[in-house]
């Protein structure tokens, strides 16, 4: 399964490229360290910083990227955000805050569907994220086309960077992944067969027949049913089936 | 908006009281609490702790929570992972490696759909998550119903029990909450009606029709049609069709 999500994952991984990330007057090193880790977690590779406040390199930053800067593209530094998001075409806002600004909102999960959308119009994008406190600035986000606010609860509001990096970044993933809701490994074993199925059943009838278990005609074909519903609906394996013929057999000897 | 959106999810919030989140054998207190924090901000409140490897209360993990320990259930102990889920409906694992189990393997997304299904049938659920190096067991998995696994980058797929948390929670607010992919604050201003979107686009034809704007004939339909595009693409408010109205006033001034 993890292997499948893999290669569906570096196939779609290309798609990404065309995603930076820009931290404006980010102030502590442990934080950029965050939001690259978180970045390389979900695929995107771009970061930008606009006048950290320690300066870059950073060795809090290497520290707690935990080689994922050495993972990505080198980290560009600007002096303004004007000039960190010159070469794109679309930049989006990161902020908890509303805003006295015209401007769509979007949840991540719909920032990454309007990433998409823009995607196959090979349109490249900007996600940006303020400072650890004060957040982006209003000329900051006129700057910017839209505005991405995660919804929190109410009463505990307060994400920091790296996490909104993260979740951004995680969405963004999630959009262009083919990953199923749901899936089911069967291991070495495969899915049982219709057929193999109910000869199992059928068995375990049998053996409670001759064990005197259906006490009433009556209400056989409603216990039958409802025995019969509890194995169809398990989602079984062969190994599993011959694991239920063996316990069936250590029960009747017994 | 943020406003609207804190409104929905409070309403919704009681559904959030069946989830119930287990730690097992959790090493750090700073994660204990990173985990606290992550739930308060998604709006989960029962943190169950399994045989925590320092015990409890933790300092660190009252520090790390920053507040969000104190609003949410008083946090529950317990010396095995059956004790825990014991009095839950539904149980699902945490974990990243594939195992040669034969379980669901949900997204967090999918999981969290699972939930909402379960939540109408009155059910609880136990998400549970494995301690920070080693994860879950297969025998703490084996009591669980299925598993839930965040798809990242094969290449950098490592994130922390926090993070992980932090993820599955949002997923589970996300699920339940009406907040639309994207939506337009216009502030103290309405959205513009088409007649006075009209009214300004006729009254910047008319004076670039004066201004001799208009070179070809044959052209005129098409330059026409690209300058309305661009006013009706921008959906705008009223108070900014009298900032074009002055830009246009002090333009012919000039």
């Amino acid at each position: 399964m993890t292997n499948i999500q893999n290669l569906l994952i570096n196939a779609c991984m290309s798609v990404l490229n065309n995603i930076a990330v820009i931290l404006v007057q980010p102030q502590m090193g442990e934080n950029i360290g965050a939001a690259a880790r978180a970045m390389a977690n979900f695929g995107l590779s771009d970061l930008r910083l606009v006048a950290p406040r320690d300066g870059w390199p950073s060795d809090k930053a290497e520290a707690m990227a935990a080689g994922a800067l050495a993972a990505m593209k080198p980290v560009q530094v600007f002096e303004t955000l004007e000039d960190a998001v010159a070469d794109l075409n679309y930049v989006m806002a990161t902020t908890a805050r509303p805003r006295d600004m015209v401007k769509p909102v979007f949840t991540a999960q719909g920032a990454a569907q309007e990433w998409l959308r823009r995607a196959r119009d090979n349109q490249t994008i900007g996600l940006v994220f303020g400072a650890e406190r004060a957040g982006l600035t209003n000329d900051h986000i006129a700057l910017c086309s839209s505005i991405i606010t995660i919804p929190t609860s109410a009463d505990f509001s307060s994400i920091n960077l790296g996490q909104t990096v993260l979740l951004v970044a995680y969405e963004f993933l999630q959009a262009q992944s083919d990953t199923p809701a749901c899936t089911m490994d069967h291991g070495d074993s495969e899915p049982v067969s219709q057929e193999k199925l109910e000869e199992f059943v059928k068995r375990l009838e049998d053996e409670l027949e001759t064990g005197g278990f259906f006490r009433s005609e009556g209400l056989k074909p409603t216990i039958r049913r409802s025995i019969r519903g509890m194995f169809t609906r398990a989602d079984l394996s062969d190994q599993e089936i011959r694991t239920l013929h063996g316990i069936i057999s250590a029960l009747i000897k017994k």
